[in-house]
């Protein structure tokens, strides 16, 4: 049995477009209908055949829904679930695939106070984006994770988790605070180390920006997939785990002052304890199939 | 012509045993000898036939050399060096593949004050350590940066590059200076950043390591490739590169704490600015064939 029949995707970029595509192939007698509020996506998703059907409004597209997925960035929630609010059938499930789990919730609660909202973070995705990024296969192996509000029925998380296990990813539950901060460990701040590491590189005076790309292969090239990543989703992540960023870069902060002070009095051992320490979690990330075991990613040489 | 007939590599790990599966492939008809510190490795390099001869003492090694390659830690150069000094032939070149150059020209200097020393570092590598790891195709495309000494007869830097180039790489001249600068910000600072959040993710208390490792595809476990490298090599490139790195890391640190303080005071458009601007760079360097143009570096999915 289909967990839902009527899947409504609001926004099309990388991850909206590869939950059509993946539904369409897990589940194909679904009905999905597509909206993004830039004209320019529907054409594309229409040219492109996305959905059964592109809608024109947010509130014509969830008007049938029995599953109504938001796959905007987590500024634009609140708006875009405050534009269809009168139109959502009493029974559908609202969900949506954030980065941010608190901020989310909050904002989709005020503007629909009555509905069953059940908030998830499929843990995946690439530096692409855009409806022609995605492809059906992005969540095969992934963690998606569902953070219920307390008091939640069981029977709209068990059909949303049944809903993701279709599309190939194993399933977790956990309060949107704990998201909020784990993701901040395993995403947010990564990203943000990304984003700033290729920054410095690219406004220092004495090292130009042709020799940092012609050697970025000793490394650095590893940090500018992850900063190419969609500006405005990533703005609107930190910009609503703000609590949870700033405390793991705290954490970040004093590690990395204590590398400082290692290098600076020459203290090796340091050092060499720790860079042993961190090949353990590359090897378990390879063994629970979270990564790619060909060395360099399996990048083509 | 070949640039060089006879070719020792002194060290025979990812590196080391990747410029001899690349000179017999491209020069076959040069004669390769090797040499590891390590009887283990040594008897791996035997058995799998890495070399036409695998010497038993550094010494021994050198003795016919025409080249003779350093692939070892950067902290262990001197000493190898020492090591074979006495058997070292007037003709032979000098050359190295370490990651910090002004530290390793001065200590092969010091033992060998009378040769031709041209240090060299091509800048390619894999996460992967050891004889079994290497492979021919490993430098092709990437850069090798060579920093001859001020006053170095141009002859022995030109072989040099004719051999660099028959491996497939391309070859820059610059400072040993300017080397260990830019390298700090290509390769050094970023992989002791990934050491670092590797590190940090692993210590919290609120996060565990298993959680860690299941939520790693939003952006972590790109960080743990590069925190898998070898141990000893890292270390030494810091405790011999040590001025570079303290002072881009210190360039990275005010970066990121501008970005802290955007994030507290919810200054979007500063975020938003900078993430729009890294994405360039990214797209520079896959035009420049130094990453691949496949989402997720090619990762399989």
């Amino acid at each position: 049995m289909l967990p839902f029949a009527r899947v409504t995707i609001v926004g099309l970029g990388l991850i909206g477009s590869s939950v059509a595509r993946a539904v369409r192939q897990a589940m194909p007698t679904v009905r999905i209908t597509g909206y993004d509020a830039d004209p320019e996506v529907r054409a594309i998703a229409t040219r492109i055949e996305l959905a059964d059907d592109i809608a024109d409004s947010a509130g014509a597209a969830v008007i049938d829904a029995d599953l109504v997925m938001l796959c905007v960035p987590v500024g634009a929630m609140g708006a875009v679930a405050a534009e269809f609010a009168d139109d959502l059938p009493a029974e559908a499930i609202v969900s949506d695939v954030g980065g941010s789990k608190a901020s989310v919730l909050a904002a989709l609660r005020a503007v629909l106070p009555e509905a069953t909202i059940v908030p998830g973070h499929p843990v995946a995705g690439t530096e692409h984006s855009g409806p022609e990024a995605g492809f059906a296969t992005l969540f095969r192996g992934r963690w998606c994770i569902l953070t219920p509000e307390e008091g939640t029925a069981e029977a709209p998380v068990a059909r949303l988790r049944a809903f993701w296990e279709a599309l190939g990813a194993q399933v977790e539950i956990m309060t949107p605070r704990h998201h909020d901060l784990v993701l901040a460990v395993t995403s947010h701040v990564p990203h943000l180390i990304a984003y700033s590491i290729v920054g410095t590189a690219s406004d220092l005076e004495e090292v130009t920006q042709s020799e940092v790309i012609k050697f970025s292969a000793g490394g650095f090239r590893d940090f500018t997939r992850i900063a190419a990543s969609d500006p405005v989703m990533w703005r609107d992540v930190f910009l609503n785990n703000r609590e949870a960023v700033l405390e793991i870069l705290q954490r970040l902060t004093e590690d990395v002052t204590m590398l400082q002070r290692a290098i600076r009095w020459g203290d090796g051992d340091q050092l060499f304890d720790l860079f042993t320490r961190t090949r353990a979690i590359r090897r378990s990330i390879i063994e629970q199939g979270q990564d790619d075991a060909k060395p360099d990613f399996g990048r083509s040489h």
